[in-house]
């Protein structure tokens, strides 16, 4: 089968790669239907951390159809359209069972499988798996596909950050995690949605969203004036979706005491100062996102076309093009790139 | 008036202070009916951190009777037995109506007043005190004074770590904030309290507090061993209450992913690593306690007799003997003193 692997910074190849099979009785087989590159895959093709494995089989999001289940397999069977998370987990222990499923104590991540390919393995499928109602129209795929992690990751950061009506909601980063935070606070009914943003297209799609105001300016200044727009206190609520120590300190000064930072940004080189930290007050939560438990409403808002999420990709290619996919993220010409199979 | 000052590191001593006054028509002012040295009294004195002023007023936690009151006070009157948070607050601005009345947009910090004297001046005293139901009994007066800092504290801590029924809570610092933090933890129907403790009167205390179990061993070590009480799991919630880079840690890695860390410990020297908590999937939220929320129901149970946190305080001296007093601490001959007056 055909996959993306990265053999180091800047230096990506679409090759042959060994068939994706059964090994654990709780796997399942999918054929990608789509996959897509991750603003997170920018790191390593940046050389800002290293591959676990050279070369690396890249990619962790994907929707497509099951192709064969492993003997302990029972909540989803061949032929059926599925969802996964970014995170492989059992959904059975208590992690899990409190809506942290990707801090399971299984939890496997999916990177390490690689689903820019044609095919993938997908460990604990029977608590990973979320089947759609039906095979879903072709104009669906993109949305379902933002689901597996930008989506989710977006909902879980605006959940964190408390989003809910009569709130003002502010969103530190605008690719397409930060955007989906966007989609988030609105559906989750923030009255006001504050979004950090220098670019047009973005800002254009932010507003589309459920964005009420753009803030141009960063770090400091930035936080300055949400405070301006707020009364003076802050947001009640701000989700970090970007990962660098200006972003980290942008959304906690523009929180009000009290207020909740959803921090989902992974993070490169932040420290936090506990004594800075302790006098914001702030709540201050985050880490991989558990998207399993967000999975199910989430395809149901987009297969009711409740939601249209999908509009973060703003480049398609098919998966023998992922090395420009690549280029275009890191040279900021595509905010988030599908790859077609 | 009399009143404990302190010049330098090691050296306090009590001294005619000016009178304390109404400066603005918001103050009241109340004769000290009990005060006490805190934890964070140390810090200056071991010369972990400077002085404001030299010499400056020391204390911050206090209960009296209102001798004077400015002409806009309208909540206490003069005769009233008060308590009061270690912060002032004007307990009307969005951030106090939240309940985060120690970071109110007008807060006063009492240690800049220095309540280890004979009178003090609390201002937004409408805000900031609150009265008893009448005069109370001798015997209530040291958890009446608990109230003001170290049980409200130690209380925030255990609320910010969701302690509640069915919920195991670790509480990492021995001294008496953690104290009370593991009080307020069996208040709230923890079902499981784990204290870090290496003194066996303070072990006998939580116990009496509502401990169910003891661990002796520190920072990762002392985790391994919540985990293994724990199913592997960790605690639902931990309170911080020491504020060292060691004790943080320790607190964040005794507690399962989605879980709660409750950090009321002053953070000194606290560096976190964003990568590090990225991956703990933790809850934080800390800072200086809203005492003030938290006060009119703590006075309540304390003058039906429900808790009996004064039993924190292990040595009573006159004022006069502040500086026995803070000796008495800083070479851990007592866990909290008590000064009369």
């Amino acid at each position: 089968m055909r996959g993306v692997m990265m053999y180091g910074p800047g230096d990506v190849r679409v090759e042959e790669r060994a068939d994706a099979t059964i090994v654990e009785p709780t796997d399942a087989v999918i054929r990608l239907a789509a996959s897509c590159i991750c603003g997170s895959d920018l790191w390593p093709y940046r050389g800002a951390e290293p591959l676990s494995v050279t070369p690396q089989p890249m990619g962790h999001e994907y929707v497509g159809v099951v192709t064969e289940i492993g003997a302990d397999v029972k909540n989803v069977k061949v032929g059926d359209f599925v969802v996964g998370s970014f995170v492989a987990s059992d959904n059975t222990c208590e992690i899990c069972e409190a809506g942290y499923q990707s801090r399971c104590i299984h939890n496997v991540m999916m990177g390490s499988v690689g689903t820019q390919a044609e095919y993938a393995r997908i460990p604990l499928a029977d608590g990973t798996l979320v089947a759609t109602p039906g095979q879903p129209d072709a104009d669906l795929l993109p949305s379902l596909l933002a689901a597996s992690d930008v989506l989710g990751t977006g909902w879980f950061g605006a959940v964190a950050a408390e989003a809910g009506p009569g709130k003002t909601i502010a969103i530190v980063g605008d690719g397409a995690v930060g955007l989906s935070a966007v989609l988030a606070a609105k559906h989750l009914g923030a009255e006001r949605i504050i979004v950090f943003s220098r670019h047009a297209d973005r800002q254009e799609l932010a507003r589309r969203f459920g964005a009420t105001d753009i803030i141009e300016e960063r770090g400091d200044d930035g936080a300055a004036k949400v405070k301006e727009l707020t009364g003076g206190y802050g947001a009640h609520g701000t989700v970090e979706a970007v990962g660098t120590q200006e972003s980290m300190w942008q959304a906690i000064h523009s929180t009000r005491a009290g207020g909740y930072v959803g921090y989902v940004g992974v993070s490169h080189g932040v420290k936090l100062d506990g004594l800075d930290l302790f006098f914001t007050g702030v709540h201050l939560h985050g880490g991989p996102a558990p998207v399993r438990r967000f999975l199910p409403e989430l395809i149901q808002l987009i297969w009711d076309r409740t939601i249209d999420p999908g509009q973060v990709f703003d480049l398609t290619l098919p998966l023998e093009g992922a090395a420009e996919g690549y280029r275009a993220m890191d040279e900021r010409r595509a905010t988030k790139v599908l790859l077609t199979l």
